[in-house]
């Protein structure tokens, strides 16, 4: 990564009770689950040359495809390109052209390639926020192409770490909050999916504010989180964080 | 990444002049490019049924293929078998069938499972190493790929921290010896690539030890390195490691 100046610095800010703030990127700092349901399309009207999608077989084969490929290939663009491609192979019955494979490969090239659009007011609520806390990325996916959407977002001066890891569970949240020196209880994740960004740093005893958005990865819904966590809030827009951030630290500070 | 202890902490050992000695991971700790080459051969004896390979035409478009697309994918194994079926679908003037296409997701999914198996002597070396010095391990490439190899290697709890970085260059190096807190002038790095490994921590002003592997990434070669740089020294086994590093330790703190 570039531009990731010093070390997590605790109490450089007046900052209540939390010390530290974790932002997810994708869907909570810019759009990603919108182009992966347009390349998902792309890739159903391709299939649909070849056979009749309308019994949903072919969402359904590749959506098992790609749960089963996760174990070999991790998350992200690349391994879901092949996916894709083996899900082709197998829905078509062996019957899709090299034309249209290196169509399908085209989508995946398409969705490393889109410039990164930010989601309305969200570099003003991150300024904000990091004007009065340290604030941190954590962020899951493949590394080269989550950096490259960090280097274009304008803003990634602001973190004093970037994080960009394989899995958002327990066991990588408490990695990182022992590699930044930073209790569960004065830090807070803010996110978009309630499996990565929610459950997992709850469940260390730390806060966590989720920010639904309109579209979620299948994959990303399958989590029970107790909507009444005292230690969970909830905001429909990023204008809102910033407040909600310190009424959390204002809670925290209050229990500490 | 499981087992990362704590952070980088100066001075635990009677090191001489150097505080922190680094590992390359890919042909440094375990054989990879081997597995590569196999996969070449596999995939050119599948070209090979397709057209002649005998001016070798194929080998040379997938390179250049890959070659332009490592600016879309990074490196890694799912970007070098979508490179690959990229170049397929073009030697073959689009007459690849679907079953070979399938098999060219097969051999990498076969790269990405194979399992991890170390070079002679290097578990026995890092621990020597490791006894007398922080050590960390920085290894470029496919984030989940890499997590999975170290977690197989046998010895992860050695390392103090382990960085997956999508590009090894002099920012990077950079980067990295800043977040440790350690100055350049007491870091060796060891490692198997002149272009990865080697130069860029020279170009900072830190050590290298060069081992060179058997067989290199065609992309990894193309860097002069002054091979009389008073910071470098090059050993061709695992077991003389540790003796190098005394050396440079004792270099070092006789400059410092």
């Amino acid at each position: 990564m570039q531009s990731i100046p010093t070390s997590v610095a605790p109490g450089a800010h007046d900052s209540g009770g939390i010390r530290l703030v974790g932002f997810d990127a994708d869907d909570t700092l810019w759009r990603s689950q919108d182009y992966f349901d347009a390349a998902q399309r792309e890739f159903e009207q391709l299939i649909g040359q070849y056979v009749d999608l309308h019994d949903h077989r072919a969402r359904q084969h590749l959506f098992e495809v790609e749960k089963r490929n996760i174990k070999v290939f991790g998350y992200g663009v690349k391994g879901m390109v092949l996916s894709m491609i083996e899900a082709a192979v197998a829905i078509t019955g062996e019957r899709i052209t090299a034309r249209d494979v290196h169509r399908i490969v085209e989508i995946g090239k398409g969705l490393l390639q889109h410039p990164v659009e930010l989601l309305p007011g969200i570099g003003d609520a991150v300024e904000a926020i990091a004007a009065e806390h340290d604030v941190v990325l954590i962020t899951k996916g493949d590394l080269f192409h989550q950096e490259a959407k960090v280097r274009q977002c304008g803003f990634a001066q602001l973190f004093r770490r970037i994080e960009i890891v394989s899995e958002k569970d327990p066991a990588t949240y408490a990695r990182l909050l022992h590699e930044f020196d930073v209790p569960a209880a004065v830090f807070v994740m803010i996110g978009n999916s309630l499996r990565s960004d929610i459950a997992p740093v709850l469940a260390l005893g730390a806060w966590a504010i989720h920010v639904p958005y309109h579209t979620t990865w299948a994959h990303e819904n399958d989590v029970d989180v107790a909507a009444d966590s005292p230690r969970l809030c909830r905001v429909d827009e990023a204008g809102a964080l910033p407040a909600a951030v310190r009424a959390i630290a204002a809670q925290a500070q209050a229990l500490g």
